[in-house]
């Protein structure tokens, strides 16, 4: 008996586009975007890969995104559960800021440090600044961070993924999460048992399914999973790699 | 205390275009159907109700309408419920079918029979017949009908109203419904309480919100409801009335 996980990365935002930070701030899929939430489907329906419910972040890019990919799919009809536990990370002051500007400004050491470090956040938003989500309907009642690094995001997705998540997977459905990088990156952390160094090398490409078949502890049988489309994948993660590098 | 609740009809579907019979065959909305969701959930945004939660049918085109009216209305992260009890009325043999084609075959008595009866469903569907449900994986485990008049919808969506939409309403939520004509025309003959004949004369305009405030009873406080665009739904009405009355 194996349990089937399928994760999708939400395809290009706004501001993926136009280079900014973006964290928790609820920007649009651009139209290259929805194509690779669309291909995403195409490539479930292909292999016959069917999410029996699908869970969600409370951001439209994610959301969106399986909305395309699961229409596509012919699967739109599942039931949904969403969270905010599985939104992006929190980036903090840095939340709408142009990212060769940060990186101008605070100089590479800094830059690198608040992309892709463990356990340091970048610093705080202050809770007026017109991104921060302190007074967003969405999450009344529920703690607003003010920023996360990947711990933090590890730290709130951890008891979703108990609670709400491994028991529809042990009723043998299969389950797809459509989320962010670092908040999928946190479930890779958290199944394939990666170190912090482990993780700071995984990119997960945009819009194409990564599928874990789990065994009874929910241990991934083959490590890393299996990406729908592994070519397109390994570009896609090259690509990601890349942007945390250029300038540009 | 009053609770608020949101009706919004799925626009124009590819079949509508097309004048066939839909019932639970799940085609597409069409670009104007798109826009017309999109409408609606400006609508919602520019009169201030904002649903806290959906409830929609299995069928695409009342699913994509939530999620075109509430992304437009920055409500896309709600919780999100569905059932096949809000599915529109089965069409049974009638599904798939050209319109005009069955009223020269049939006669416009007969076509009128089935399309406004209260107690006689059309034909029944052969469950080989491509049009059948009978072996779509979405009602695994549910009774799939072979054809409905409007008293089995209303049959069919009372239990899931008393059950799962009179609970959200009571906790104090705007709960908005995306569904079809005939699950809609139910619903609105439970609420105002209406007889045969009465609810025959209802047309439910598609893409436009129909809000009711209802009392500790459930019943309406102001019977009938409000469009949020009165002029556009006595207009949209008299459109889905003169449809069932032309040759074409």
């Amino acid at each position: 008996m194996s349990y089937r996980l399928v994760l999708l990365r939400h395809g290009q935002s706004a501001w993926n586009k136009t280079n900014q930070f973006t964290g928790w701030v609820d920007v649009p899929l651009t139209e290259q975007g929805v194509q690779e939430a669309k291909h995403g489907g195409e490539l479930l329906k292909e292999k016959n890969v069917l999410p029996d419910i699908v869970f969600t972040s409370l951001l439209r890019r994610a959301i969106n995104t399986a909305n395309y990919a699961l229409d596509e799919a012919d699967r739109l009809w599942i039931p949904v559960k969403r969270s905010w536990r599985l939104n992006e990370r929190h980036y903090g002051a840095l939340q709408g800021k142009d990212k060769s500007e940060i990186r101008e400004e605070y100089g590479d050491e800094k830059f690198m440090l608040w992309r892709r470090s463990y356990a340091t956040p970048p610093p705080e938003i202050d809770p007026d600044d017109k991104y921060s989500q302190n007074h967003d309907p969405r999450y009344a009642g529920d703690p607003v961070p003010e920023a996360e690094a990947l711990a933090n995001v590890v730290a709130r997705v951890e008891p979703y993924w108990q609670s709400d998540i491994v028991p529809e997977l042990k009723s043998g459905k299969t389950v797809m999460i459509a989320a962010h990088g670092n908040s999928l990156r946190a479930i890779v952390k958290m199944l394939d048992n990666l170190t912090e160094e482990e993780i700071a090398k995984v990119n997960i490409p945009t819009g194409i399914p990564l599928v874990y078949d789990l065994d009874e502890d929910m241990k991934p049988i083959k490590p890393r999973g299996e990406y729908l489309d592994p070519e397109a994948a390994a570009a896609g993660a090259a690509a990601v790699a890349a942007q945390g590098q250029s300038k540009k």
